[in-house]
């Protein structure tokens, strides 16, 4: 989708013009199977001008959709205004494919763009290589090094990165647990341990992934939706994808069968081939929210890249435990993860812990 | 203590000098069996200023030495400024009793004070009556309403009133574990689930508390020395008193008969017979470490009135549980706490919870 830029402002430098670009790509949808990407394109170089300005911006809204290059292009296009000798800043390494649109090289080759920056490189076997590409044709290519900028590139496309580069879905394990570490009290009584603000951020990060997976043993005792709902209890525009684990059949009025995403039921222990069945889906963010049997063989697997910790202050003293034994008999031997942010959710403790470090904390998506 | 108010400042209202008396307040140390008090003085109302000064202004300094009020005055006189027709604001309402000194009340009738405002009654059944004490004699008493200054007059004295109040110390727990709510691995190895930072915080709350517990079992278990140290590891000026609570005897060459506080065994496993040694002793704030056993017991009496919770980003799965079974078997008959304030030690979560909510977030004397 294109923006407007009406009247063109002195934004000269790349660096500029790429926080602009990563405005524009914020724009996309978090959900979905392509990366959230944005584009600006400066005016080329003129001697009456100091600084270079902004033409134009784009970006993607999402598979089928024009990638953010062709918006940017478009974008001046529909305003007459020339893109020969522009410079295109954009978000992603232009893609060099076609798929389900052409490739943006050469579109941009046709637009007589002569100057490519760009953050991130684009991973994908098929997509990637538009750098070399446009290089061979002449374009200057080059990607910008500033690493609080690469950062927040990096976090746009996080998930979405990781599917691609390790051919698996991204996996967030959401735990909401009493201070002791226990999701139920010892008679099974579980709701609500967390409060109202922790279970409405859950809809909202929920509203952001493409799937959301439980065992067969949850959806039988809980008879969860696994919808995404806004504060007013109505669906939201975007439903993930339903999935749930188990061999057990679910009776006919369980509220899976209600409004919501589709539902998969996957009939397996195997957690490598739960990711797998969602990769071929092309599902990129899975949301994992029990029971502690999925979430432990999960952890167990090594297959977990983010949790999203809820504590209630609350105290149970027994019950059942969040995580169960996993193989870890020595502290040692335990994972260790890094705690990337947090913020209170009502009374709740609510933080985010990730297997990779971060550099710089920019507003989680969770937190829009 | 007194300070000096050398360019009289035309704060007039209240509530402002009120502020200037917390701000003196937070001079005084955080431990001790006195609580913190903060004073200032204010010139009479006069036809030539609209807004009435602060002329002096004081602390106290902990038991035996004077008190606010007294500061304040000495404060005046030492810089030959006269009390007569003056206004005294202060945090607590002035002591009407002879203890290690003498009683405030009487020092602001000689002063020729003829105002006092203050923000926190008195609960002292020797102390207390200072208020009706001041009417009596002539003086114009009244206690300030301004809820957020109320609040944090109110966490200045916190442990203290509480202890006055409940005839028992005010109890804090420390929670130091894992993500999914363990203190030490199936083998036993602890040392360190929680990152360096929190355990300098650790040691900086050591530095604000009276007296520090934990139990024979994980004296002998961990051999702690109980000690407030800096960031150069070096021991902090005040040392709580260091209190074993079991039936074993500790081995001669335990690290708690180390350099440190005084240490206190108490040979017994009542926790009502721990805090009233300990309240004995005019003890007002007790840090309980662990182990489980003592901190289970503490919840299973409801004589916890705070936690400090740090979570580390690490799993176990298995091994020994912060919190044991204390006879909850319902989540609906679960003490339920409220989240005060949390922020990241590092890697780690960092929240404090309690038993009373609050209705204003200010610094907390863990954060100095």
């Amino acid at each position: 989708m294109s923006s407007t830029f009406g009247s063109p402002r002195s934004v000269s430098d790349i660096g500029n013009a790429m926080d602009y670009a990563l405005d524009e790509a914020t724009n996309g949808p978090q959900f979905g199977p392509n990366p959230r990407v944005g584009c600006v394109l400066l005016a080329p170089a003129s001697d009456n001008e100091l600084r270079r300005h902004i033409i134009a911006g784009g970006w993607h809204e999402g598979a089928g959709t024009p990638h953010a290059e062709v918006a940017a292009i478009t974008d001046a296009r529909l305003r007459g205004i020339d893109t020969r000798g522009a410079t295109a800043v954009v978000t992603l390494e232009p893609c060099n494919h076609t798929g389900l649109t052409k490739p943006c090289t050469d579109a941009l080759l046709n637009a007589g763009i002569t100057e490519v920056v760009y953050a991130i490189d684009d991973p994908g076997a098929d997509s990637g290589g538009g750098a070399d590409y446009l290089r061979a044709r002449g374009v200057h290519v080059w990607q910008i090094k500033d690493e609080m900028i690469l950062e927040e590139a990096r976090e746009l496309v996080l998930r979405w990165y990781h599917a691609i580069k390790t051919g698996r879905p991204y996996v967030t394990v959401k735990l909401a647990m009493s201070l002791d570490g226990r999701i139920a009290a010892a008679d099974g009584t579980s709701q609500w341990i967390t409060g109202l603000a922790s279970r409405r951020h859950g809809h909202v990060v929920r509203s952001t992934v493409d799937a959301i997976a439980v065992t067969t043993g949850t959806a039988l005792h809980d008879n969860p939706s696994l919808t995404a709902r806004d504060e007013a209890d109505n669906l939201a525009a975007h439903q993930p994808l339903r999935v749930v684990v188990g061999m057990r059949d679910l009776p006919a009025d369980a509220n899976l069968y209600g409004p919501g995403g589709d539902l998969l039921h996957l009939r397996t222990h195997d957690v490598h081939a739960v990711l797998a069945a969602l990769q071929d889906r092309q599902i990129r963010h899975l949301l994992v929210e029990g029971g502690p049997a999925l979430t432990t063989a999960l952890f167990a697997a090594g297959l977990v890249d983010e949790i999203h910790v809820y504590i209630a202050p609350v105290l149970l003293g027994a019950g059942t435990e969040a995580v169960s034994d996993f193989g870890i008999t020595t502290l040692a031997d335990a994972p260790r993860w890094h705690n990337i942010i947090g913020h209170r959710e009502g009374e709740d403790a609510f933080f985010i812990v990730r297997t990779a470090p971060r550099t710089w904390v920019f507003d989680l998506e969770a937190d829009e």
